[in-house]
């Protein structure tokens, strides 16, 4: 973390954005040092207690495993949850990049347990951005603070990547407020005795709005009403229904809520509600949060990868099997020194450090586009973060779910045991890649309105990054192939974008067939690109007296074995994409 | 299933080397239809029930869940588990090509249920091979019958892939039987209720042996010792410690086994065991097992993904989301509809449709090379199935992982619910990589014994065949698109074998960094020219008066599909493996 921060971004750039939290890079460095500490001592014993556990359901009420509503108060007593949070309303300021190693530390060490918190952020970046003064002073400082958690309610069961399709009302009532009566299913924390509060941000139709998303309004519903000193005060007609019983992620709230199922005396039906922001401009609240979760959850295909990585380098250190491949002795061996074990290894790590590099670049790139003075600046950097959304959160989970399974590979026949740790990150994460939006649905956002909405500029212009480090590797004798690799890719992606373009045009639904594969080569040119970036800065790092050779070198071979080993993938899925797609769909759907 | 049948294998052929069974093709093909029936009515229902329910432990005893040991009676009953089997024993002496049908409908309908068959089967196999006639007689038929079940006892906690490291001892007895104690885990079906014995078969080391594999030999160790009617008698000292609870397959026990744990007070500690085969052979014998288990988990692969595809198409057809891309129209459309979801139905359909075509040709072969009057021609079949045996166990299964993970992605959250059927697919085949050898140990076995040890001739013969096929493709309009790919697929073949064997021979550790890739390389070849040949026999068939239009074209489109969309991963994994591997391993155990 501290390399990426060093030496893939401008660390001090992006902290004078934020000058009245007076952070300066040592205070900065040494914060993520004790969110380590906290991480591996208080949260991450919780994940096995949590897997195994799972919740308590009874009456509406959702109990959480043992330990954690003590950890969820440490967690929020110290501030970690108020890091990359306005200290206007109580926050610490926090860059974007430096929480979002935060972050990663407190996904990897409780994907499940650190999902609240997930939830809440992307309800304070909803409400900050469109919530009246009102609802921001009553509602922002506990949500910062953590002591009421958020919750974005959009799925029902109907409605799951099809939004248009939400039936869920919101009635205006003579006092200004709403009632909203509807179902939502998939409702992660909506319900749990973390906090005192819920505060459900929820998706809902108005009587008479226009059909589809563009009739969709966004309503703060909180699970308890505020009484007049701003306090949870009586309860609000919201009722979890149940519980949902998942492969992974145990520990996690998965409910399904119900607003305004209880019968009342007076007319007015509904739990009560409060619109935020515009009417019928639903959808872009949704965005808002949805796009500050999209993040979060490629962090936790980032997290998940490094704890698989972890558990699996820890094992194959530690478990003795066989002896050395094309070695005449016959003293066992631990299977690190397997050649197949070190090739998945090596696989995670460089997928791993791929990852986390973009994930500083993001964050570095969401700061400036929150904190620039220069308006073009801010513009650049908010079009790179949208470019760059879909192919984090859409690759970074889609590469999890294949980097916990080679963890489960590497641990035999151990791997697939309930408990195992290897099992539990593969179980964990396969949820990643679906909610807040399928990978499919990464994808189309990236060809639709990433590539062929800019004409393919950004596209283009990754491109263009990518080929100067492949430009400037190829000087260094140690970083050739890695260069070669990254000029032949950044070639690719020009080629792809091109052809893109063109069959868009002609016809988007031919774009959409092959959209997957296009995310996964965007993918991988963006964490070569980074990758590669990481090797030039180590190369030149290594000149210096106190340098850490043993890690730098390391940087140079992982980025390497990801251009030899990783990047020809760049190859077959051009010629996938580039191919006719006729075959996908010649058949009628009783023929599949 | 008959298409396979009638247009990639000779069937009259393979049903002349069973004289004795007197079997026709139609009685073949509705003795199938049978099974399908048996399987979808009886089986299938319990996969459910199994997964939800689990096993239960105590006291050394393990009861299957509800309707588990009903629907076992029904099978044995029937006649379904003795299909293979020689009539000498009371089998059916069914030709492998179609028993191997009858096993992909058991292991697709129930996954975890099938698996005290396949091990049976190994059992019946070594003993048939290796075993003495007192054994045979005395063993064989009621384990044929499927009224006592085989287990196959090779792993110990310091000894998984690597069985050098058994320690279970055997000594010999005055009475010519032996006494075996030690402890074996990760054995499948070791205990369960629905056979009256389980028999068995132990790898163990005598006293005095020498080290390493060449000192283990193979016991048949009885739960139950046999009366002098032949009957189960007295209990032997196999105790059940434990089950395991693993990620799925819940109704497959997975013990641990103790071997002469109980105290004794005449001086001969240990369970009795009786020799099978000659002294210190048992890893050729291990082996008779491990090649009958490997070609099972195989077609696990292929099974679990023919039901993953079942479940994701029914869904997918049902399922009501969104409207159509491109299209104007906001009428909802099923879920199939969407372009990215029929990208992946085609993905599974392709591959199950090529493992299926692959499994009919293995099993063919098995019936050339035990029943060929023809002593080259047995020679040849036994080299083809050798060659091909990892390329099927290592290569669908891993295919598997991936197919079964989309069938999930394509129920979207629905399919990360514990008890969705698409999430049990996924879990259940997760351990088809891992058990019966690794993937890593299938490719080094592929790598080293079969393309090295005979210089590659197979691996060309491959080639040769997948030429051939593309050739004859290119002159057909429709399979163009898939014949430029066999021939250039039949090209990389040959390229990495050349490579792999100039390597192998200056570095063997060399060619095991990427023998995964390898075998990967060989399971797209080896698909893809199967789905070659089923295109070419579907356009010749076109043709006929009668012939099933509808069918015959998807066949087409479904191999052009695969060509188009996955066989060019080939190049991908061409220039993985021809790259250099120095990055792989230059880091120290450390830096990884």
């Amino acid at each position: 973390m501290t390399f990426a921060l060093t030496h893939l971004i401008d660390l001090e750039r992006v902290l004078a954005l934020y000058p009245e939290t007076d952070l300066d890079r040592d205070t900065a460095i040494a914060t993520l040092a004790e969110a380590a500490r906290f991480a591996e001592m208080v949260i991450a014993p919780l994940d096995a207690v949590g897997d195994r556990e799972g919740l308590q359901y009874r009456d509406g009420e959702v109990t959480t495993p043992t330990g954690y509503r003590e950890a969820y108060s440490r967690f929020i007593e110290q501030g970690w949850h108020a890091l990359p949070c306005d200290p206007h309303y109580g926050g610490q300021g926090f860059p974007r990049a430096i929480a979002a190693m935060a972050e990663e530390l407190w996904r990897s060490s409780n994907m499940a347990f650190t999902g609240c918190m997930t939830l809440t952020h992307g309800a304070i970046a909803a409400l900050e951005a469109r919530a009246s003064a009102g609802l921001k002073e009553r509602f922002l400082p506990a949500l910062v603070k953590g002591r009421w958690s958020g919750t974005m309610n959009l799925t029902e069961p109907q409605a799951g990547s099809d939004l248009s399709a939400i039936r869920t009302l919101a009635a205006p009532s003579a006092d200004g407020t709403y009632r909203v009566k509807g179902q939502k299913i998939f409702i992660s924390w909506g319900r749990h005795d973390l906090t005192d509060n819920i505060i459900h941000l929820v998706l809902a139709r108005t009587p008479n709005a226009p059909a589809g998303v563009r009739g969709l309004s966004m309503f703060l519903v909180p699970q308890q009403l505020l009484d007049q000193d701003g306090n949870p005060g009586p309860g609000n007609d919201v009722r979890c229904a149940s519980i949902e019983v998942k492969v992974g992620q145990h520990s996690a709230p998965t409910t399904t809520m119900l607003y305004g199922s209880e019968p009342t005396d007076s007319g007015e039906e509904g739990a009560i509600g409060y619109l935020v922001g515009d009417l019928h401009k639903g959808l872009e609240i949704m965005f808002i949060m949805m796009n500050e979760a999209r993040f979060g959850v490629g962090t936790e295909g980032l997290a998940a990868t490094e704890h698989a990585l972890q558990t699996a380098r820890s094992y194959a250190r530690e478990r003795i099997q066989g002896s050395e491949a094309g070695s005449a002795s016959d003293v066992k061996v631990p299977i690190i020194r397997h050649p197949d074990v070190r090739r998945m290894l090596m696989r995670m790590k460089a997928a791993a450090e791929g990852m986390r590099a973009l994930c500083v670049v993001i964050g570095a790139a969401i700061d400036q586009a929150l904190r620039s003075s220069d308006a073009q600046q801010r513009n650049e950097a908010q079009h790179f973060v949208d470019f760059m959304t879909p192919i984090f959160k859409g690759g970074n989970t889609e590469a999890a779910n294949e980097l916990t399974s080679l963890g489960v590979q590497i641990h035999g026949g151990f791997g697939y045991m309930e408990d195992c740790p290897a099992a539990r990150h593969w179980r964990d994460v396969r949820i990643s890649a679906i909610y807040e939006g399928t990978t499919a649905i990464q994808a189309n956002d990236l060809v639709g309105r990433k590539i062929a909405r800019d004409g393919g500029a950004q596209a283009r212009k990754l491109a263009t990054q990518m080929r100067d480090v492949g430009e400037a590797a190829c000087t260094h004798e140690d970083l050739v192939a890695l260069g070669a690799a990254l000029v032949t890719g950044a070639d690719t992606i020009d080629t792809v974008t091109n052809i893109l373009l063109d069959r868009y045009g002609h016809s988007q639904p031919d774009v959409l067939l092959v959209s997957v594969p296009i995310l996964e080569l965007f993918w991988i040119a963006a964490i070569g690109w980074q990758l590669g970036r990481g090797a030039l800065a180590a190369q030149g790092a290594l000149a210096a007296a106190d340098s850490d050779q043993t890690f730098l070198r390391a940087k140079i071979v992982t980025a390497n074995f990801f251009a030899q080993h990783w990047m020809p993938q760049m190859e077959a899925l051009r010629r996938e994409i580039t191919a006719s797609s006729d075959a996908i769909v010649a058949l009628s759907d009783d023929q599949v």
